[in-house]
């Protein structure tokens, strides 16, 4: 068997829908769930995605060959600590963050001796919803798995991780966790903080209600992303601020530029932006279906 | 018959749209097409949109009790001079532009006397595609219309416009030309704006291929609406460039007051906005099926 015994801490849509597509590939032997809320993994148990659980994360890791932590970014330090005392020498431990550098300082700290077995790993796929409930077999299928390995870390663990997310269907990239962070920062963090800005921006204004009464589909495109957790948010823009930081300020000097070019009447300017945007975006970016970061 | 001959200049997927609707209503009796592109005509005319269709606009309208103007902003000014000659003392004229103040101004000009029968007009529907080939006939089935009356305007005029966009399927609203352009410039000249500012200020970096290749639906949705046509959209903005930069200036200080926040590390007010944007937009937006502005 590739996985004798799963532990996945944290059994929502990220965590269980590895589970549930791992389970169907045949690959895993037995998969124990995690988590703090019983209701949440007794229906997990039930709909089959794993196979017993424990509510304390040391317990849970007992005798597991692999541990995938997909808890929140704040709660992944503390996690980590929670397990090492129970992890085995060849025990391989992998992430889900959105998040990579702030979570491999965590993880240096917290794993010690066992930071070699550790590999960050972020699948670039979700829905907006979220708990045992939203999981399915098929979220990674087709979909892309970064995996940001630390020097300090051993080939064979970062090779199993792989196996693991390909068994799940996932395409698997390796890259630097400073270079995750950034390309995150740019495609991701930096446009949920442009959709927030909007939306509290229009909605601290008096006439709010009668302006988002005409808001059309374009509007409700641009702004689906405002819908997601601020909590779970607040904590990925914390934790890869530097990053976040840079590309803010290169939207903010051409955001500038466009507004200056409005200002003075400059129609040549907008266009040159407009449609250079345009042109790359049809270039650059493929259609996918069923596809949320 | 509501409208004995319709003149509907520009056939396209609005003006179209609405011919076939009204056709489907049985409230029209001839539909008579406009346009340059001789291809797209016979298009019309094979698809029963239109019954006959003028290169000449000023043909066009002769004998047209109703006149619906769907060119673009930038053409809209030149179209209504070169009916004006021929309009009839009851033709009522309507346009179907993005800004209503630049057109209002047009139309002034335009039409002198027969300003009157001007009624501004602004349906909130349509697709990304375009032309005649695009038309449906229930696209404004359930959107609304804005009509923005002048005080010049004769309420019979209006009268007649609403009716016809209600025998459509649309839901028709009255405001002020200047609310419509404060409304528009928030929910859709902006996020358009903050669209193509945000893909190229990432297309232009060295690195830009390597960053889209790992955008996630999330991104794909924020950035849909920079896929629309870079032309159209700098007129929209040039022509409602003073409401556009004042809504800029509250996104930009929106903004600036989160980056400055993650500069400082201030997470309770990176939480603030992000909640509170949240529940703006979960409470605000309704989300509706085949609506795009």
């Amino acid at each position: 068997m590739m996985i004798d015994r799963l532990a996945v801490i944290g059994v929502g849509l990220i965590g269980g829908s590895l589970a549930m597509s791992l389970r169907r590939a045949g690959v895993v032997g037995e998969i124990v769930g995690c988590g703090r809320q019983r209701e949440n993994l007794e229906l997990a148990r039930a709909r089959g995605i794993i196979d017993r659980y424990e509510h304390d994360a040391a317990r849970a890791v007992a005798g597991a060959d692999m541990v995938v932590v997909s808890v929140s970014l704040a709660a992944t330090g503390a996690v980590l600590s929670a397990i090492n005392p129970s992890l085995g020498a060849d025990t391989v431990v992998t992430d889900v963050g959105s998040v990579k550098g702030a979570v491999i300082d965590q993880a240096r700290t917290a794993l010690d001796g066992n930071f070699a077995n550790f590999v960050p790993g972020h699948p670039i796929a979700g829905t907006e919803q979220s708990g045992a409930s939203a999981a399915f077999a098929t979220l990674y299928k087709g979909h892309k798995v970064i995996l940001t390995p630390t020097t300090a870390g051993r080939a064979v663990a970062v090779g199993r991780v792989r196996e693991m997310w390909e068994s799940a269907g996932a395409a698997v990239i390796e890259m630097d966790a400073d270079r995750h962070d950034a390309v995150l920062a740019a495609t991701s963090h930096l446009p949920h903080v442009l959709a927030y800005a909007l939306v509290d921006a229009l909605g601290s204004r008096d006439d709010a209600d009668s302006i988002f009464e005409f808001a059309a589909g374009g509007f409700r495109d641009f702004t689906r992303i405002a819908s997601s957790n601020g909590a779970m948010w607040t904590e990925i823009c914390m934790a890869n601020r530097q990053a976040l930081i840079d590309v803010c300020g290169g939207f903010a000097q051409r955001f500038e530029q466009l507004t200056r070019a409005l200002e003075a009447g400059d129609e040549q300017a907008i266009l040159a932006v407009f449609s250079r945007a345009r042109e790359t975006r049809e270039k650059c970016i493929i259609p996918e279906a069923n596809d949320r970061d």
